[in-house]
């Protein structure tokens, strides 16, 4: 048994946006070669989040609008006032939601629903380039 | 060292249902006989998630309302008129608490606080099926 | 290969306190002397919570105030009424957040992005004690 680095770099644009990883990470799995094992997905920054969800276009704009009611993005932000910054709403929504998810490996394949995938949510106030780790344990 | 991959499946009412996993978990880490290591749960699909609480009834009310307050059922959900579906807040709600914890084992035993307990909550608007998959490594 | 087990030990004051853990976390690595690998931090408690932020003044301030709305101290809880109880409020965060995160170990260090720290949030009512276990594999 070993731990498998994988890495993904994207361009997403900011705002919001949600982007699938699941294929990226079923590739850097299958390279891996493991066959039962545990995946770990994991964005470097502190306006992303990590998590899983049917990728579908009104669950992805249901989701978006419910973490913008947790942290609106008008709303009145010491990391803005401090900074001399935008994405406070970000940094919050980012914390919340969380940088990580484990998802285990069987017969070679990532073990999600069928409807399931891994997302990225973008929440910067602008386009970034987003570094995702994998780490592969088998 | 190797990777150890378990399964529990289960029956839930849906309807923002927490069910107590730490038993089978527990189980899980004892079958695989490893005394220091980590133990992932993922909860495979996208109306349902992993966390850990106090299992007692009053927090779980408490956790059901403020969830229902962060994605409240009645609201109106892109998911929901696309796809003729009626469980738009349980994807939100899903996608925002997340599918995985990692829990580190210590002597044998899952390193839980003492009152800390695995839960399952089944957001879904139906009885559901779920399967929990644990991956342990150690 | 081999899983190496780390603990750290916190005074916290409490209130939605928030803690750095990076440093505490970056030892346990060092000591493991895993190059590459996975880090797995977990809160032991029901009233606190692991993710990661900026830890920045003004960002702390935000992230205790958003999720101050999601689950209001004042708000009327069952936890609270069935056990002569004041913290069902902070079971609720606590549950939501989550008690654990995983970060890739890259070239023998956290894979963490320039700004971006492991917190634990302690939102007890008052001071505790807290112990955060960390799982190494690699």
């Amino acid at each position: 048994m070993a731990v498998h680095g994988g890495k993904l770099q994207l361009q997403t644009g900011g705002d919001g946006e949600i982007v699938d990883l699941t294929e990226g990470v079923a590739a850097i799995v299958r390279t891996a070669g493991v066959v039962a094992g545990l995946a770990t997905v994991f964005v470097a920054g502190t306006t992303a989040a990590v998590t899983t969800m049917e990728y579908e276009a009104g669950a992805v704009i249901d989701l978006r609008e419910a973490l913008e009611r947790l942290a609106p993005q008008g709303h009145d932000y010491e990391h803005n006032r401090r900074n001399q910054d935008t994405n406070g709403h970000a940094h919050v929504r980012a914390a919340a939601v969380g940088p990580s998810v484990g998802v285990p490996i069987v017969a070679g394949g990532l073990a999600l629903g069928v409807w399931q995938q891994i997302v990225l949510i973008d929440f910067d106030t602008r386009a970034r380039e987003r570094t995702v780790m994998v780490a592969i344990v088998g």
